[in-house]
């Protein structure tokens, strides 16, 4: 009922973040345990490698975006994601993909094994490939606003790189390097996104949309620290052929 | 039959060469009359405003392609032909896209009017979209031989250039800058796409599918010339609501 008026873009806006402060994973106990020192290397690992599917799949879902519009100048904004993702511009810049890996290789993980994705959990998989075919298929405008999870992502990237730096004598500051690039890039992303969003969603029909594409994609992120606390902490069932800790 | 043998990796260039030398659509009567200074200027005008949807697609394929693949070093090869067609990277470069508008308004077409493809032919739209449709469905492999016309366009631009300027008044130097500028981009990608399908394609299945993408998409440019052939030359039946010379 609520959602069949249209909103003002500024309450769209106090939704969406209010959709945040509820849903996204900075919330999940596993962050919690992660941030504040209670993982074992292992589980970091886990967490890590599971991650690495996440970060591999982002240049796929945003080149999906891409394929989608006819508005150039939205390609022109987007495009930059893949670059930032994938690296090896002119400058053969590092790339969002192998900083992620410096953190892997940090932990003491083998490149090769954690980029073949096969230690990870199958419900990783399917929910990283759930986002890619969401942009794939859903309308622009939702694939558009799936990706404002980074409007919350600076803080969780802050308590990160703060809470395993004092907690862990195995995370140096080398290894963090992903999410103090991160911190920039994904500001200003989301600040482009928000405005898409505040500026084509009209109708309650396509505000509703938004907003569930946003509930959508805080279900992505949450689903996966789901798998990774049944796996590697209560119960600590690990499934037939992932990842298990000191075995890889 | 003969497709059920396994090619050496240089047989399969030559019988690429060969599908070009049949099949691609320099060989279209109506590139013969457009080259030669036969057309008159509203049937120039048919064929830039037609084209443009083409142009205006490929950056949506490239995507597709990107989209598809997971391997990163792919990627990074092929995402400059995006930034090729839509300009607008740091330096704020021209793209293909925009250059093609240089030749339409210098045409004397209204941009807008070409933009929105409204005067385009049916036929030009459904080709178009279903060389992106092919691109995002067929095998990665099939995708990236779809490209492979551009082994045969440095050929068709040098005609074009030196033909077209010699034989109407109304094209100048400026307005054919989409294809000087082309000639060293499309020799360079499909350098990169043929050594790519001469490495990927081991089996007689993957030589014959890689032969019939590069079929398909001679046919994808051939189609676009029989449509304004029967539109604009014989027997002129301009389909409804399409571009008709002097009236737009």
């Amino acid at each position: 009922m609520s959602e069949t008026r249209i909103l003002s873009p500024d309450d769209l806006e106090a939704a969406l973040r209010q959709i945040g402060a509820e849903q996204y994973h900075d919330k999940h106990p596993f962050h919690a345990l992660l941030h504040h020192g209670k993982l074992n290397k292992g589980q970091v690992q886990a967490w890590a490698l599971n991650r690495y599917c996440y970060q591999a799949a982002v240049p796929r879902k945003d080149a999906a975006l891409l394929s989608r519009t006819h508005d150039i100048a939205l390609r022109r904004e987007w495009r930059h994601r893949i670059e930032d993702h994938d690296g090896g511009g002119r400058g053969n810049e590092e790339g969002g993909i192998e900083r992620w890996l410096v953190l892997t290789t940090g932990l003491g993980l083998d490149a090769s094994y954690v980029v073949s994705t096969k230690g990870a959990l199958p419900a990783t998989r399917f929910a990283v490939e759930a986002y890619v075919r969401f942009v794939r298929e859903e309308t622009l405008l939702e694939a558009v606003a799936s990706s404002l999870t980074e409007l919350f992502a600076p803080k969780i990237h802050q308590e990160r790189i703060s809470g395993m730096l004092e907690n862990y004598e195995f995370i140096t500051d080398d290894v963090m390097r992903y999410f103090k690039r991160r911190l920039g890039q994904a500001t200003e992303d989301a600040d482009f996104a928000l405005a898409y969003v505040k500026a084509h969603a009209h109708t309650a029909e396509q505000q509703a949309a938004v907003l569930n594409a946003l509930r959508f994609k805080c279900s992505v992120l949450w689903a996966q620290l789901d798998a990774l606390y049944f796996a590697y902490v209560t119960p600590g069932l690990v499934p037939p052929g992932a990842f298990v800790p000191g075995k890889s």
